[in-house]
């Protein structure tokens, strides 16, 4: 038993996130899955740990944290070790900007892209979600060169920018792979053939002690 | 002179909450002005600095990071004294979730909300204005509510929530006080009557040593 929790939707790339960055740092946690279809988030239960509704929360004794960007901010302070925001100025620039631009030029437009797929409706859809992913084509482009030279987003460790942009990645490909994608071509699979840098930086994620206890349950 | 810039367009509030932030923390700096009409965001001298072409951007000697909240934790990394995240881990878990809250609960939605006002087309926009406020409200009511105990809108001390929520709140009462708001009432104004605790908040604010050389030059 453990007095730690993180509350979250299942396939939710911040909730992922958050998952995942308890799993770098070692830390044993209740996951508390709520249906969205359901409307848990919005339950009297939940809404007593979080008014606003939302997930990822995590809950770690005393302290209730929402917003992801503020949890891997809190763990960070809680638990220094390994870093998630680097160990000196210079590369904790570099991982809060990747944090921040990946949210709102990876996260935010690959779940809008990808959502009228899971709704089986990318044939009628099929030119916006081209049109959508072109930038999001940039950014990986980038990702790729970037992940040449390194192990990982922002240089030979792991950190909360790899935290972010793996989800969202993720969520592409499974995007890409859905059988309502029927007859649209994403351009991103095999990974390993458009992005094979991404594929091998993949890889080192998957390897992570306690990536399977973060998986999105119902991806399986 | 000095080896720290920050490239700003006036009135953006994440920029000023980067001066602010500058500020906050007694650094001199040259503020480099980019006019939004004349496109400089997107020339070639401009995207030298930054391929994205989006301000603030912070140049610190050999270090460029864009972000808003990227450039805050730059900062706090850089210059520890004062902190802007707190100097515990409740504390940064408060401060993180209220900039990442106040960024897409305050600044987003009053960005929107200001902008048909600021094109004098608010009469033809005024329904569309006054929905989105209401949410805004809220957030106004819980922070006025959240004042009457505390100096500052994490505590007793000024943090990065403040440099967010401030120049954010600067905005809305810009609106609503600008020519083309005529016969909008926004409720917000005289800001004693309306949310008196915010009042007191904003004068504390704009007594930090350096408020008068972030503020937006354009607003004078």
């Amino acid at each position: 038993m453990t007095d730690r929790a993180c509350y979250f939707i299942s396939g939710s790339p911040p909730c992922w996130s958050v998952m995942l960055a308890l799993a770098v740092k070692g830390l044993s946690y209740d996951a508390r899955r709520l249906s969205n279809s359901a409307g848990e988030q919005k339950s009297a239960e939940f809404l007593a740990i979080n008014p606003r509704g939302n997930v990822p929360v995590l809950v770690d004794g005393d302290v209730t944290v929402r917003e992801t960007n503020a949890i891997l901010a809190y763990l960070d302070a809680a638990y220094p070790e390994p870093p998630l925001f680097g160990t000196d100025k210079v590369q904790t620039a570099e991982i809060w900007q990747t944090v921040c631009e990946a949210g709102d030029r990876l996260r935010a437009p690959i779940g809008n892209l990808v959502r009228p797929i899971f709704r089986k409706r990318s044939a009628e859809k099929a030119d916006e979600i081209m049109t959508a992913i072109e930038p999001v084509y940039q950014e990986l482009s980038a990702l790729e060169a970037n992940l040449a030279n390194r192990h990982f987003v922002c240089g030979s460790d792991i950190s909360a920018a790899d935290l972010i942009v793996f989800p969202a990645v993720m969520q592409l490909l499974r995007g890409a792979n859905y059988d309502g994608a029927d007859g649209l071509d994403l351009q991103v699979l095999p990974l390993d053939e458009h992005y094979p840098n991404l594929a091998d930086w993949a890889r080192r994620i998957e390897a992570i002690p306690g990536y399977e206890a973060a998986y999105p349950p119902h991806w399986r």
